[in-house]
This record gives C-alpha cells, sequence and structure tokens, in this order.
C-alpha cells in the first residue's frame, strides 16, 4: 500500500463508520449506501464517498458498499486487523480503571503491563496484569514487546517520563496527562483531554440555557404586548 | 453578552488557550503575543487573533494580550467562572475512576451524587459521594440540584438512560458510552470515545513505521547501487 497523505479529519471519521457498519452487521443487515451512512453519522452522502474513497473504496452505483468488505478495508486501514500489546504507565485511579476495561481486549489491544512507582502496588496483579516498578521499564518493554503506551501518570511528570519512553524506541503513546508532550515525530501521540472536553460541555450547557432564556423574554414580552 | 455563532472548532481550542494562559501564569508571566500562544499550541498568529475576537478579545498592537484579562474572558466565554454540580451514572470502573479524580474538584465540578443499579454500592461512599440507587434518579436530580450529568452506564442501556435523562430537564450529558443518544438540541452533549482515539493513535503509529520501512528500503537499494 502507498503512504498517500489523508486528513486527520477522515482519519477521526473512520472509527464512527466502523462502529456503524459493526452496528448494521449485528442486525443482519449486509450492504450500505453511503446517504444511509451519512444520516446514521450526521454528515452528507458525498462525504462518506469522499472518504471512502481516499482509501480506495468505492461503492457500486445503486447497490451500495459491501458492509463486510468495507468493514475489512477500514480495519486494514486503521491497522486493526491486527492485534497490539499495551503498557499503562501511571496506575493511579485512571491507570487502574483503563486496567479493568476489558473492552480493548475485545479490539485485540492486549494490556500486559503497568508501571508505577508505589512499592505497595509494584509486584503486584491488577486484573491479570503484573504491574512492574518504573526503574524496570527499559527491561520490560524489550521483553514484553510493547507497541503503545498508555501515559497516565501525573501532570508533573509526564514531560519527563514521554521523553524517556521516546529514547526506549516507543512506537505510540496515548496520553491522558493533559500535558502537551515535547517528542519527535517518530511517536505517535493521541491526547485524551478529559476536563477539556468537560469546558467544551459546559460552554453549550450555557449557551442553551441562555437561548431559552433570552425566548422566554421574548415570550413575556410578546404576551405584555 | 449577545449569542454569536462561534464555530465549534473555536470553541474546542478555547481550554488549549486557557491551559497555556495557566501556564504562563504560574511562571510570572504577565503578557503574551498571539505570535507566542501560536507556537506554543501550533496553531498561526492569525488564526489565534480571528478565535478570541470572535468573543471580543483584542490585543494591543506591540503589547499583546494582557494574560489575566484573556484568562478571565475565557473562563467567562466557556462558563467556568462559577461552579456546577455533577452526577455520575454508573458506577463501573470508569464511573468509579472519575468519583476518585480530584482533578475535577479542582476546576469547579463537584461530584455530588453517584448512581448504579448494583445493590452492593447503593448506599454506599465513594470519595465522600453518595451512591443512590438508579430508581431514585429522578428525586435525587431535583433534590441535588445536578447540572451535568456524567454517562459511564453500560453501552446497551445507554440510549435508555439517556432519554430518561432528557425527560428529566438535564441540561447537559458527558457521554463516556460510545453510543450516539438519540436525545433533543435541548440537551448539550459531549462524547468521549475512547477507543475510537485508540484507533486513530494505531493508524498513526502504523503510518511512522510504514514510512521508516520505506525510508530504509530506499537506503538499502542506495547502497547496492
Amino acid at each position: 500500500m502507498s503512504i498517500k497523505p489523508v486528513s486527520e479529519r477522515t482519519i477521526s471519521r473512520m472509527p464512527k463508520y466502523l462502529h456503524y457498519l459493526n452496528n448494521l452487521k449485528e442486525n443482519g443487515v449486509d450492504r450500505v449506501s453511503s446517504a444511509s451512512i451519512a444520516e446514521a453519522l450526521g454528515t452528507t452522502a458525498s462525504q462518506v464517498r469522499q472518504d471512502l474513497s481516499a482509501f480506495g473504496s468505492y461503492g457500486a452505483q445503486g447497490y451500495g458498499y459491501s458492509i463486510d468488505r468495507l468493514s475489512a478495508e477500514i480495519k486494514g486501514i486503521l491497522g486493526i486487523d491486527t492485534s497490539y500489546r499495551v503498557a499503562i504507565i501511571g496506575i493511579g485511579s485512571l491507570g487502574h480503571a483503563l486496567l479493568e476495561h476489558l473492552e480493548f481486549e475485545k479490539y485485540g489491544y492486549h494490556v500486559v503491563a503497568g508501571f508505577d512507582i508505589d512499592c505497595d502496588l509494584i509486584g503486584t496483579e491488577i486484573n491479570h496484569v503484573p504491574i512492574y516498578s518504573m526503574d524496570d521499564l527499559a527491561d520490560v518493554m524489550k521483553q514484553q514487546e510493547i507497541d503503545i503506551c498508555v501515559l497516565t501518570v501525573s501532570r508533573g511528570s509526564a514531560k519527563q517520563v514521554a521523553s524517556y519512553l521516546e529514547r526506549l524506541g516507543v512506537s505510540a503513546i496515548w496520553n491522558f496527562t493533559n500535558e502537551k508532550l515535547e517528542i519527535g515525530e517518530s511517536v505517535a501521540v493521541e491526547n485524551i483531554d478529559l476536563i477539556d472536553s468537560l469546558f467544551v460541555l459546559t460552554y453549550y450547557m450555557n449557551r442553551n440555557i441562555e437561548e431559552r432564556l433570552l425566548l422566554s423574554q421574548r415570550q413575556r414580552r410578546r404576551v405584555n404586548i
């Protein structure tokens, strides 16, 4: 497969397509049109066709897409048609929750190691995953052939740990620390900013409340007239 | 304040501005230029000026923005200059982790209630937050004046619970279920799709690996010539 530049936004829509296709498949559906996909995902049919054709998937005019084939293609594009080995760095409450989040196993992400500096945790197992000392990071990463590191350390040590992971040659960091990591482009990074998402939710909630207030004021004024 | 339509992307950048400003403030900085903000956040100065002017914030030519004033304005825009009361619906491992995630308190989000159907949990407290039965949802929501519901129920019951919350008049749902909620626009919804983010990370990791492979093949070929 040749490497074509595909936009980040197109990539970010791929998992949504996949969830929808899985859903249809579970309901016994075999084929789907770009219009149906668009409706379910709140976008346009031409956007769907453009997204999928960027990876060489074309539906047949009037017949739409084969769900099996399209699912397989999207999985191939994302690289989730194989399995990966994952380590969680920092076993606080969030690290703990991720260790117990079995959903990841279902998608082929096998959590095989956890790391922490807490002596009470080191040497124990959480949900059958052994917890190692941060001092053993280099050795265990190599032995266990880790593909993806989940960064759930405290914010203060995020940059330092990420730089160390980069020096160890880690390929991917899933960053939950809300800290901007200063590492090279050879490491793929995705940020989960929980608090940022909560801020955005708050904005839209307040905008809705404000709109309702304005509307009721206008209605009240109208009644007064 | 009048309601102007501001794009989702502009809103989603506001928390990043705020984190950066907080960071500068902690380091004793008072003023900042749009160029510095742009550099730190990986965007352009004109994008920053455009984003901030959408809310009526203008820097002084040659002097930049006052950090205190800009922070206060962004907090006002997002509505995080006040505090909110939060309930967590579904106390599995993720709900549990969020209950213990004290960071939210720091930003004025007070978690005051948890809900579950598990009899072993109902009546207990986790991190000083009482856990109620789902049967008491309507009563407790009213008594406790909940602003924001965090939806961490299992995927299968997500839609049903969300519709119920809508009927109860909830203003905002923070949705961790990876299920598309079918509710009206009067309820603000933000989705946290953990598995989708992991898929996107996997794509970029594989692209990097593929690029390195191609590069080393090319170098090998060159050596052979």
